[in-house]
């Protein structure tokens, strides 16, 4: 997709897949607006990296939204009664990680942010990966929530939609850190960690996926 | 819709329609969770009027969310720099009042509140007069709003999906105040100026239509 000087607005996390989106982002010279969102979550050191990213690649603004989704909890990472799992989630359930509405929120809200500055993209770090864990990370999903985003505004009704812009969907976790060291993401300073602590806990299933992922990568990286 | 002893969480923004929504769910014995948005709007009063209409119906329980959409504006409601139409709105232009993302916001977030409490359904204060200014209070709209709810969760994985209710959608506001007056809505505890002011202000859209049906119900009534 051609991104030369389009305004798009970026949520960011602070973790590995959204800062990629960040790097292709500013690589294709899109002007970038970030969004990032202290709801409550366990792992708020996030929001460090978060700004420590968007620091990294000189964007346009930052707008941090405070949502406090602990107020009715419903996940690990937002009610601390609620323990993270530490030994691997069980293939075809959705893990206790999972924040009800999280994503429809977030989505909801950049495209509040994108109408209110005029921007014609949202981009999300969604993918594949997530895909067997999380309904709100699916390709489906995504489509369903275009044609909302495109009905719900005024730049729908003007026929000219802001486009939801989602490059990591098919990707797996080995291509994204490819993706990510060719668009200078300063990978050790993304966070994944789920368990809140000062340094990665290395066995919860984001630490899992990404140090499985990064040792395969590296070893890919070896070989060629 | 039967809604007995169902748990239902309602969007309540202290204004007649959502006012009208908890009064009926409240005669068909639902369980009812209110959820409100103090999301930097000029008309921050509303929120008094929605603690005291749901502590007339001693609801179940009413969380305020709070959430600054006046970060990035783009409405005469969130920024204060732009005036609030006082002279009726034109036709088939999107008035100035009009919050980019906001009903997707609200719902989004009654979904998250509503997946967390495993409520069975999202009450709406929608109704086919708003339908004719803003775009995000269609039947349309609604109506893949749904699809995304369903798609978007645990619940609609378990072929158990959390339903949006709009009992309001093709109702007009002379029949919304005939409907309040029938489920003990203190109607005169509502409120629904946008101008920010200690009573209202007689003149914006919201007050104009408010006080030309009620005009019209009185005649109604005093008639039949």
């Amino acid at each position: 997709m051609n991104l030369y000087q389009k305004k798009i607005v970026i949520l960011i996390s602070g973790g590995l897949d959204s800062s990629t989106v960040l790097g292709i982002a500013k690589t294709k010279g899109a002007i970038i607006n970030g969004l990032s969102f202290d709801y409550g979550q366990r792992h708020k050191k996030e929001l460090i990296a978060a700004k420590n990213i968007a620091s990294h690649f000189a964007i346009n603004d930052l707008k941090v939204i405070k949502l406090d989704l602990s107020l009715w909890g419903g996940s690990s990472l937002t009610d601390t009664r609620k323990k993270i799992p530490l030994n691997g989630s069980k293939a075809n359930e959705i893990p206790n990680t999972y924040v009800p509405g999280r994503n429809t929120i977030f989505i909801a809200t950049a495209l509040s942010y994108a109408e209110a500055i005029n921007a014609d993209l949202i981009g999300l770090g969604v993918n594949a990966l997530d895909y067997s864990g999380y309904p709100d990370c699916r390709p489906d999903y995504i489509k369903q929530f275009q044609k909302l985003a495109t009905l719900s505004n005024r730049r729908g009704r003007e026929n000219n939609p802001i486009k939801l812009w989602t490059p990591l969907i098919n990707l797996n976790k080995i291509e994204i850190f490819e993706l990510a060291y060719k668009n200078q993401v300063p990978i050790e300073q993304t966070w994944s960690c789920y368990s809140g602590g000062a340094q990665p806990c290395g066995a919860c299933d984001s630490c899992r996926i990404r140090i499985h992922a990064f040792n395969q990568w590296m070893q890919l990286e070896k070989s060629s």
